[in-house]
């Protein structure tokens, strides 16, 4: 293997913030990479800086203009409608020591929304801050209403990924959807690959909301939110379309499916599950339907964004045989 | 600790299969368990034994008022309403050596059934027989359609195991809910104890459905299918109620909820965990929702039944100091 | 036509209430009725009679185990698995010249509840006292917290009608479903047949919940309640099964379906609405699909009880020579 | 009353498709009207005029890039974020005598679709041809397998009416929202007025979409679409926002929510209407949740679209003194 090419690309955090990308499509490009290119980069947190300290509350400091700031996008030269992206992420490490999370008025999934619209005043809007030490591998959770206190494990990860969408449509940061985006599943983790269907020209990759961790569903709608540190490589898969976004690991291949209701996001991921295995084995619809049945494991990604998503994995090893994407994962987790 | 008592009870399988319980109410009990008790019994198949081989379909060789049978119910002495009834499962094999799974007709989460009425025809129905090696520990999946097969890992779980329901009311078999019933969910597994809210006098506890495997969600509706030899002690906490059914096991407090739409199965497991959390940590309510938030996993259990089942776990490691239900896991999990 | 037979009912209003039947299934006929009978009974309202003012709140008056009381069941003699049930409604009438609502906490369409699980608090509990003016056609709002009244138009209906469910269960008369229950259709009134499909033996029919009128949707989940004087005839289609609750009036003929979540709701009866006119006018499925998409109405009927209601209607205008349940509307309307 | 301003705006129909708007958002106005001007434009139907006969099949003869084009964007002089821009329909009148209809592969509520994803074939794609006849008041459906026909009454609307979306989205225009778009409500016919909040300078508002007539819920998800020959009256509510689309005829008050499941397009729509009713009449909260309790119509408008969306009505009859937004349906229904 050569060697590959490397990019640093330094989003403008400093600047107005009214010049970063807060949408997946509608933003032209910043800069180009060659598939192959090893890129290292940062992403601001999805507040973009403006939530420091528990007496920071989201309604007060924020602007809703301003949410979930996006890295890129980038150009992915060759790209085009009908190939699929893969990105797979080499490294992702919290930037600065100190992660924070609240409760955001009329967000979550214990609480009424603007859409699950009723006529309850919104829960009480806090902010708690978490000290991160990648060295220890933890994240510390100190409650705000009494002396306890704990140390969870630090699993970085990234809460939004995606390119542009299809039809000419402009969706904000904060949506997941067949584009990927804000599909906050953590298993958007180093190791991983994610593979994103291409719908515009250059694919328009962009990627932000790094979480030191978050519980699956992200029960209150926020992570523990942190700028990251992180190197990636992104490739292209000529003539092979991805309806939706899926992902592999060493051990797992995973389809998503975002949308509502829950049942749909899980409708989804299983149909392209039962669909991708099929076409891995070679085994029939219903062969294949069978086979996800008894070997799926199901983690809810998220149940408060404007789509929810579900994410379904199958094991390699029950899969003997099969090689995913053209073996492109075992390719690209080589990469240093 | 003193021998605990011991009790054997053998369901009627070879009888007439209209004197077998398919609902949780309604029927009388069959046998009077002493809070303590270690039940060493066995569990028909949901098909009732009627699937035995590739060409048996299930439309054609089972009576739909036959389906689920459970074992029980058993009378809890002393059980009352606002109790909960603690079972731990000490054992759980498979009997007999082979399971089935099956394609129902407008019955699982990728078809058209009953409730998403639609005009499509019914999914082709299908019968697939595993063979299960409880020795090596696997399950056999064999292809109906093309030479394909893999071991997968035995896995052994009740799908359905439940008490009386509140209200008057008498619930298929094939339903879950605020009673337990049939959750499917692969966490009811030797070595985890599962907590049920008592609601009338004897609690009227039953259990059945074994799997040797499934995956989550259950995909097509029907897992690895088979009869079940099982170990287990029932127990009593007096004075306390569970509105929806916990479980236990050495790693991990779990809620489950089981409602339509699948969010409100997310809700109600996290309302509950959150809750749970806030008791035994003492945590406020919003700095409970926040652990939860970065702490929880999201199993989904099944999205076929007449309730979909969604299963919130968080690690004991997470939560210094708890002890849920006074202890009685840790007492439970060593008694043989 | 003959003098049709005719029976007067009396509820034992007065009695124990553990001896009302809160549930259909599982409660022993009351009475035995001949096809054809005209049957004039009362209904208590769904609080059985205990909020009687504006400073009675439902979770203080209420015991929770007897809401919804029913009159019945009936045993409806001939009547087998397999048959329908055609009770058309002679007469409505309101009883007493007041009706009330309510705020339940946890309970209505606007709110955090039981399923959809929040960590809200509830909202205020309040009753509502409307004057009925059976003369005038005119129920009066008055506005709790300001001066505010209106006269609204009388419109009586029973929220409740039903018959034994399926499978031995007995589900709580707060219910909807294939067997009826609480639909909470304001379609319920004089002048509607209503068609049920019989599940055992006597089908033991029962009805209740009588409001003196409602909005769709029902959005508080509580309606203008009030017990009722109802002349219904219950008559009996041999050998013709009904798999959903159907109503026919002069104008319509309407579907309904009871399921969460409420596009469930709006496929069955439209499923429902579609087999149904193909098989009265030859259309082919298809055909039938695209007649009903062109001509349905579709009022909610509830998106606040255990099941939601949807009903689809389409007018017997639109489907020229049709004639439903072999004419039985146009007879029994002519019953006095 | 002055005579009011004129404008008409013929859509480029017969040029580059690409060149018409098929997005609300991200495309440039192609045209300014003053407050208080009477438009009169026409719409291309939703198939762009491609299907013609029984015989095109919309997957044959559409591109999917260019379904629904929209007459517009009309940039609004002085229409700033924070006002609401009033739509009032004049005429709405079928252009050509022809309507058509469709099923379409995976599209619809009785089918499995892109979003409820499922393992059936898709159902039998087929084209209906609708005789309209404006002077009669009438549009004739003929069924395709048999030789039933039947004359529907005409009532002529726009499926789709909106403005830009907020947060620098661009959505398709076959999704409704909170910036009106694919609503798909019978309601919006000639004589109502709908009401938009304004998320851009210019709100830059443009419709399409004709049906000469449509069930509620639209059941198949394509109602009797033809070109629309339509006059309007445009007009703007300075400093008074609209969070969800309003309509207003002679008898009703209307809000619309657009969501999934359906009930949070309910819980959308009841909530706006709640806030509604008790800013119009100084109810309390609770007050005006029970007034609407006892009064709304919910009619289904859609369960096909990427949204669903639900319509409340309230009949102005029923909140005697209320004047809604300043009165304006009164003033601009008697613009000629």
């Amino acid at each position: 293997m050569d060697a590959p090419e490397r990019l640093h690309f330094e989003p403008d955090a400093e600047g107005d913030p009214a010049a970063l990308a807060y949408t997946f499509g509608g933003f032209a490009p910043l800069v180009s990479v060659r598939p192959g290119t090893v890129v290292s980069t940062w992403t601001m947190d999805c507040f973009a800086g403006r939530v420091r300290s528990t007496s920071d509350l989201v309604s007060q400091v924020c602007d809703p203009r301003y949410l979930n700031p996006q890295t890129g996008p980038f150009y992915v030269e060759g790209a085009e409608p009908g190939d699929t992206l893969a990105v797979h992420f080499i490294d992702i490490v919290p930037r600065g020591g100190r992660g924070v999370s609240t409760t955001v008025p009329l967000f979550g999934s214990l609480t009424a929304t603007a859409f699950t619209a009723m006529l309850h005043e919104p829960l009480p809007e806090r902010t708690w801050v978490y000290e991160i030490d990648n060295a220890a591998g933890v994240v510390r959770y100190d409650a705000l209403d009494s002396p306890f206190t704990v140390d969870l494990p630090l699993d970085p990860m990234h809460g939004t990924v995606g390119v542009a969408p299809p039809l000419g449509e402009v969706r904000s940061s904060l949506t997941p959807g067949s584009w990927g985006g804000n599909m906050d599943t953590p298993e958007m983790r180093a190791g991983t690959t994610c593979y994103l269907g291409v719908n515009v020209e250059g694919a328009l990759f962009s990627l932000g909301d790094g979480h030191a961790r978050q519980g699956e569903g992200e029960t209150c709608g926020v992570a523990v939110e942190c700028p990251m540190d992180t190197i990636l490589v992104v490739d292209l898969i000529k003539g092979s379309p991805t309806p939706w976004p899926r992902l592999e690991d060493d051990t797992f291949l995973m389809t998503t499916g975002s949308a509502r209701p829950l049942e749909d996001a899980f409708r989804i991921a299983h149909t392209e599950m039962t669909r991708w295995v099929q076409e891995l084995t070679g085994l029939s619809a219903m062969d294949a339907y069978q086979l996800v049945s008894q070997t799926a494991l199901t983690p809810i990604a998220n149940v408060v964004d404007t789509n929810y998503t579900v994410v379904a994995k199958v094991a390699k090893a029950h899969l003997p045989g099969a090689r995913a994407m053209g073996g492109i994962h075992d390719r690209l987790r080589l990469v240093r």
